[in-house]
This record gives structure tokens, sequence and C-alpha cells, in this order.
């Protein structure tokens, strides 16, 4: 038997114990012991729940009860999760969380301590929500070096993205609709300036390149600057745009992290990736590319993934080997941003071809339709972030927008 | 220490012992031990190789030697690969396999056998060549009741489709094409034919709902039949044919399994997924739909997974209790081809509309340019293929096509 406590009782934490309770057989025979939820741990009354008589508000009943084995921590946010998240480890009980910022912050930390008290500590439902990929990335991509990851890592901006590409809608406008079909809450920083998308990047490189990356490390920019213009220029390039959260093996040693929109080329499997859909593609030296495609997001594919990290929890009662990476202080081995390479889509205006030529070397010209006369589009060959900046700035005309060209 | 076997020395066996030894560090962290290759079996002899010392071209020492823990089979075909599996597995060792013949005519027996001696079973590369699939579907969904699975499963007739679509070839000229440039064989068969993609979706199936799927119990079509008129409509249709291995859970209790061409949606993540690469739908009650992309086949990739299960197999002594399925002769449980119920892509010759539609009621008529006068296309509603044959058969005219509509 093993006896399971779930910390927030909000969307996935419900969702959690709904999905526990209605394939309880199932799970219990791929677990090979029953599963009991035996406390709900959340600040709120909920005096209509079937399950009300497990409901705690003091933390110190489920931590300090030896008969919890697995603590599923579905509340969000670094304070209290973090503390009550590594006092269940030291207290030695497995964790299963979905919390990306948690694990963002804290990852590192709390998988030393899992395994110095050999129990797991767990989060697969933490990035691209009911899509498995920590366990794939870790488990049967084993063989390979990653040399790269880009994923479409939130689902609201994808939207706004799709809507703006389909409908031709502005950003501010496609904001709203989103936040009226209740895909972009009230407060949509997080997500439209890319926080969510670099939480989710630093877990992803953290465990494909063995090290700690923190978010402070990594340049990220949102979608509030991507303009109807630049969409009409990425279809003329043939692609789709974007955000990317990416992270990348250098041949300097380092690797570069960045989420920013990017133009995709048509032929990518992310460019086909619409609406609330997530993808991420994983570049290995022996697999090739791989993508795994699904809900990033949402109540039940969300908990499905934290509930199929329960059944594993109770199966395996050592910590897991693969499932880690070092933590490190010095983050000298994620590449300074301005260092970073890649083609860029420049817009500018007040520029000609010829100072364009004379600045960038060999570009490939975008066209759009209405465009004004002094307006110029073109994507450059490969630059890094300063070159980049620099040639802009020694131009007369100004920089409409710069957008990242990758090759996922 | 985990000492291992490879049995065959050809494609994926060479490449399984390349990618130990390329990434034997990081494979060791990984497996917590050292990982060694004793034996290599093989009848042919290879003089140049830097492993000839570890040749044997006898079985006998490789079973009957107490160090080897691990059995890879790379050998494909069901004789001898089943006897030395059977055997090994007999003999307390576990076994990797890229097996998907063996694993589609055995896989109950042979998981059964290695439930019984507590060892693993595992065979990754048996379907989808480098794409996790099996494990995930096994593991990272097992909060998930899955209704259905559609895969593009081979990509040596993906490739030929992709000629006839984009290139307008005819399937013939395609299919040299692909043998020209290796991707198809001499004798293409078991690929066009369907045989392969039986194989796959026989093994997906019997891991999803829980009981063996035999490839005698599959309707299979390849996809020989398919000619540049079909692609031609299905362009009209706003989609691509694709070779698709389904399964699909029906509210009779039964699961409908089925390899024939279908006319696949372009919205859905199936239809972009182009020349050899493989790409599986899993759809479950709770995550929704995810999908896996990737190569599904080559040297490297498909080694890179039968070296991930290896690293798995080294690491977990106990049998997994997940990657599991019942035996069953009797395979009611398999729904009847008469009785499938799809959409229908027909193309039909001197049969008048009025006529189409005294017969098949509703219909969404499909044009192309220059079609000879008589020929009418269109999609019906949802049919039975009894009802959908009995109709063709009741109209005046000629049946030139029929391909499913399916809904993934």
């Amino acid at each position: 038997m093993a006896k399971i406590a779930v910390l927030g009782h909000g969307v996935v934490g419900s969702g959690t114990v709904e999905v526990l309770e209605k394939s309880k057989q199932s799970l219990e025979k791929k677990a090979g012991q029953p599963l009991e939820v035996k406390y709900i741990l959340d600040l709120r009354d909920f005096p209509d729940s079937p399950y009300k008589e497990k409901f705690t508000k003091d933390y110190g009943v489920i931590v300090n009860d030896p008969e919890i084995d697995i603590v599923t921590e579905v509340m969000g946010g670094l304070h209290p999760a973090y503390d009550y998240v590594k006092a269940a480890l030291l207290a030695g009980k497995s964790v299963v969380t979905s919390n990306k910022e948690l694990v963002a912050a804290k990852g590192a930390e709390l998988l030393a301590i899992a395994r110095e008290k050999n129990v797991n500590f767990f989060f697969e439902a933490s990035v691209g929500g009911g899509i498995p990929i920590i366990r794939p990335l870790h488990q049967c991509l084993s063989a390979d070096k990653i040399m790269g990851i880009a994923g479409i890592l939130n689902g609201t901006t994808n939207y706004i993205l799709t809507k703006m590409i389909r409908d031709n809608m502005p950003f501010d406008t496609a904001l709203s609709t989103a936040q009226q079909l209740g895909y972009a809450e009230r407060d949509p920083s997080a997500d439209i300036e890319g926080t969510d998308a670099c939480r989710k990047i630093c877990i992803l490189a953290s465990l494909a390149f063995g090290k700690h990356v923190y978010p402070d490390s990594v340049h990220t920019e949102g979608i509030t600057a991507v303009t109807p213009e630049d969409v009409e220029y990425c279809e003329n390039f043939g692609g789709s745009i974007k955000l990317i959260g990416w992270a990348q093996r250098l041949d300097n040693g380092k690797i570069a992290v960045m989420v920013c929109p990017a133009f995709i080329a048509g032929e990518s499997q992310l460019a086909g990736v619409n609406d609330v859909f997530n993808a991420i593609m994983v570049r290995g030296d022996t697999t090739g590319d791989v993508v795994f495609y699904g809900k990033g997001a949402g109540k039940l594919p969300t908990a499905g993934a934290v509930v199929a990290d329960i059944v594993i929890a109770a199966k395996s009662h050592s910590s897991s080997r693969t499932l880690f990476w070092e933590d490190s202080e010095d983050q000298d081995f994620v590449e300074k941003p301005e260092n970073i390479v890649c083609r860029h889509y420049l817009r500018l205006s007040g520029v000609t071809k010829e100072q364009a030529e004379q600045t960038f070397g060999n570009v490939k010209y975008l066209v759009r339709a209405s465009a004004p006369e002094d307006e110029l589009a073109f994507i450059t060959e490969e630059l890094s972030e300063k070159e980049c900046a620099d040639k802009c700035a020694a131009l007369s005309g100004s920089t409409l927008a710069n957008i990242r060209v990758l090759d996922y």
C-alpha cells in the first residue's frame, strides 16, 4: 500500500485526485499495490468535496506521518512549495511535482537530497503537461549525446501566435481573445514575456546537459513585440513564427540557451504545431531528431502526468540514477547571450539595399504586400547577437524588428 | 558489471556495439556499473573487426555462460531468434530485442517467461526505430485508458507515398526510386504490402489493450493499389494519403485493428510526416492526443533504442510490471474486419451522382483536373466495411478505389 498526500486542491490537484480515483484499479495493477490518497492539503475549505475527510491545513501532519510514502506537490509557486518539498524529501518521502518554477529554481538541490535519501523526485508534468518528455529524455534517449532541444513550451503564446497568423490579428486582439477563452490569465505576463517557457527550457537543458541552468542565465524574450508585418514576412519566408525555448551544445563546450520568438521553416515538425498545443524536438547524435507533441497544459493532461509519476514512484523504491543533474553556482558553461550565433530576420526602415548589403553581406530579401517604400526586410547569414546589434546600430535607419531564424 | 551478448552483427548489431563503445562512459554512469560486450554471435567471419576476439558461432557458449546478464537479439526473423531468446530468458538472462516479427508472433509467451524468471524482456527498438514509444506508452501514459493508436510505422512506404504526392510519381516509379536510394529492399513486399506495419501495430495494440493481437487477426492492405488519381483526390479533400496502422477501442468492448492506406486530414499531426519518417499518435482518455515523431529505422537510431534498453535492463534487476500483456488464443476481442466502421473515399466509374446518393446517402464530392467524364469520387459517411462493399457491389458501375478516411 502506497499512501499519498496531495498538496494543493486547485486545477491540477483536484484533477490528480480525480484521475487516481477514476482509474484506481488499473493504476493499482500497474503499481503492484493499493494506492490511497490519505491527505489533501489546502488552506481553503471544500465542505462539498467527496474527499472532505482527507483535507488538512497543517503540513506538519503530513510530513510527520510515517505512513505517507509519496508527497504530490501541485500548488505551484516557490513558497511554501519549496519548503514543503524539501521537508518531505528530508523525511524520506518521494515527491512528485508539476511545479516548473520550483524545479527550475531548486531542481539540483532537491535532486541531490532525493539521491542522498534514496527516494524519488519526479516532475514529468512540469514540462509539456501531458506530453511524455522528461522520462523519454533521460531513459529512452540515454544512448544519445543530446546536441540540441527546441520546444514550443507555452500553449498560451502559441495560441496567440496562431491567431495572429491565421486571422491576421494584431497581438493585443489575439491576447484578448485568448483571455476570453480562458487560455490566457488576466495577468498574462509570465506567458507572453516568456518566463514560463524559460523555466521549462531550463529544466530540459539541465537534464540534457547535466548541470543546473538557472533562469537568470537565459536571455528571454516574449512575443509582445511580434507584429502582423513580421507574420506576413515570415509567410513569405515560408515558415511560422513560434515562441521557442531552445538549448544547444556548442563547439566550445558551452551551451546556448534562449527563449525568443523565431522564424521556423515550414518543413520543420514544429511549424505545424498550432493553437494551445506544445511540441518538443530533441536532437540526439544517435537518434537524430525526435519530436514529442501534445497538450502542454490543462487539468487532465497535467494530472495524468502527475499520476503516472506517482505510479512509478510507488513501484521503484530507490532514487532514479538517470533523472539527475549537478548544481552549478558558476553558470559560465552557459554561453553569454551576446555570443550566441544564428541567422536573423531584420525589418528596417530608411535603409537601402546597398547599405544593407554593405553591412550584412549576403542577405535573402523578403517581401510583403503594401509595405511602405522605405521598409526593407531580409534574412541574414549567421551572426552573433552582438554582431547583429552592432551592425543594426551602424546603419542610418531604424530597426523595426529583429527575430531569430532557427534550424529546428 | 553487466556482461552482454549481442546476437547478430548486421546493421543494427554492429551499430549496437558501436554505440556501446562510443558512449561507454556516459552509459556506464547511467547504468551504475561497467557494461561489457562479452560475445557477438554471427555465423559469418569478421577477421578485420576490432572486436574479433568476441565473436562466436556457438549460441551454447552464450546461454550457458552464467556471467552473461543481458542477451541482445538483433538478428531479425523468427528462427532461430525465437529459440535463442526463449532459451536466454529461461536461463534467467534479460533480453533486449529490435525484432518486431518475433515480438508480434511470440511477445505474450516471452513476456510471461520473463515475468516468471523475474528478468526483463525489452523491445523499444521494435516499433518506430529510435522513437521512444514502448516505454512512454506503458510508463508515462499509465494514467490513461488508451482509446486509440494510429501510426505511420513504415518509413519505406511513407517515402514512396511522399514521392507520389510531391512529384506526381506513379507507384512503380516511386518504388524504383526508393530502391535506388536504399530505402526499399530488392524484395520490398514486407514493406509495400503492409506486413511490417502490421507487426508493429500488433505490438502497440497488445501493449495498449493488454491482450496479444496476432498479425493474422488484422486486416492488412499495402499501398500497391494507390494511384496518382487517388493522390489528386486526396489533395482536393485537403489531406495526405498515408499507410496507417491503427487500433481503436470500440464501444462493444472489442478493438478494431487494421493496416491500410488512409486519407488523413491536413490538420492532423500525421499529415505532415514525410519521407522516411515515422510518427505514432496515441489517444488517451486523460492526456488527449500525444504524437511521437522521428526516424523509424536506420542503423544508429535503432541501435540507440537497443542500447537505451540495455542500460535500463542493467539497472533494474526485476521484471517490468507495466510492460506486459496476456496471451489470448481466442482473438474474438479483435473486431472482425467486416464490422469495422469508418468513412470511405470511393472512386467509381459508370455511376451517376443520383445513383451514388441513392446508394450512399449524403456524400461529399471530390474533384480533380482532367478526370474522365464517367469518373465519380466522394467521401461517404461512416459505414462498416461490409456495408461499403455491399453498396459498391450493388452499383452498376465499377469501383476504381476504396480508401478509408481516418480521424487521427
